[in-house]
């Protein structure tokens, strides 16, 4: 069992075979079984299997190729709208139009994204997470018609495995885990922590190709710059406050 | 295996078995392989497994008794640190202070700690989401020595469960899922999606244990109150701040 965690990774293409209904009906289903805040379910999911449905997304995912590519695309959204609908038709009044309440919905997005993601894995699926959620997430609110108190936070793109993924490096468990105190890194904890990471020959082919001297270069210059993670803050806190959710000063 | 995640449920009280070391460590390691944006892995958990940890981290928890009652308790916590240190070292200019690199952190943090909860659970643990990690996140960061860019979003109570739980009910998978757009819910949808929640003897004595009409007012005047959600808020938001992610006006 511990085998199928630690050999999962990432699918990005994927065969023509469509994923049934049913099977991804089940799956989210069972998924919707993770926990939840208070069982209050603070998410919906938003289904694209059309062409048209993808084909209008793509942009907002940069294009990148498994959002054609794949059979299903879903987009997890952090949801009040729901939940603040059914205590005003019971007489009963909501404060959730703020930023504990967002965070709070998010949280359970992302538990039932993830459940969903293992579940769907188990079931020899292939599953690609696109980052690309909140940065474009007026637009994609736009597509899919998403009212107020309903925010975009992650979009997998699902389908039936191409080909034999790749199992990705991760850092040791013990730069990750702390005992009782945070203990922080000293400058050596930090080389060995990253050296595994540095000398696989995927990043330094990351290095050359991007003609970087280090690979946390290619991070900072080229994956995810200054410029870009400051442009979409200001969309991502926008597009948050016009949904309805207020921040403090 | 759908089975096991359609009857998985909270666990809140554990017997006095000690989760082994070693078995801790494998499954978060496991754990460790879910997805995590670019292989970044922005996120670190402390373990608190002595007395004295768990009694200082209580109150945070508004003493909830699964906090002194489980073997270990877990806090995942959003961590630029070393990632940012890492670049530092290596020549690199990180532009990660800033919501979008902290909701960034907080997904890939979520993921890696549900990603555990599964592996527990099927391991035969127990586990206990604490939301109230956002809330008192100032507290706890102060008794975990968090340095700056380090988070707390989610713990979890983890142990060997002492009774037979309860699975609880989730709401219709019609009413979490959408196809192509999202269709808004009209007043007849939310009667019927609410409707098998409501018609619980459990909800119905919610209701009447706190003097309430509805099942919806237990939430929005006992459970989650305005009051609290901004109080927390401003909290929350204030620490994301001082932990060094700036938000845009």
């Amino acid at each position: 069992m511990k085998d199928f965690f630690t050999t999962r990774h990432t699918v990005r293409q994927f065969t023509k075979d469509v994923v049934d209904d049913r099977l991804l009906t089940e799956l989210i289903e069972a998924a919707s079984h993770a926990p939840t805040t208070g069982n209050m379910q603070l998410y919906s999911v938003v289904v694209t299997r059309s062409e048209e449905g993808k084909a209008a997304l793509a942009p907002t995912h940069f294009d990148q190729p498994c959002v054609s590519g794949c059979s299903v695309l879903l987009t997890f959204c952090a949801d009040y709208n729901r939940f603040v609908k059914w205590c005003n038709q019971r007489n009963a009044s909501p404060g959730y139009d703020n930023f504990q309440s967002f965070v709070t919905a998010v949280l359970d997005t992302v538990i039932f994204a993830q459940q969903f993601c293992t579940l769907a894995e188990m079931n020899g699926l292939g599953v690609c997470y696109l980052g690309t959620t909140t940065y474009n997430a007026p637009q994609i609110a736009d597509i899919l018609g998403l009212p107020a108190m309903v925010v975009p936070v992650v979009t997998l793109a699902v389908g039936y495995p191409a080909a034999e993924g790749k199992v990705s490096d991760r850092l040791p468990v013990d730069g990750i885990m702390h005992n009782e105190r945070y203990h922080d890194y000293t400058a050596d904890d930090i080389d060995r922590i990253y050296s595994l990471k540095e000398s696989l020959a995927e990043s330094k082919r990351f290095v050359e190709e991007n003609g970087k001297q280090t690979l946390a270069q290619v991070f900072t210059d080229v994956r995810y710059t200054r410029q870009a993670c400051e442009q979409f803050s200001k969309i991502y806190l926008d597009f948050i406050r016009n949904a309805g959710y207020s921040l403090p000063d």
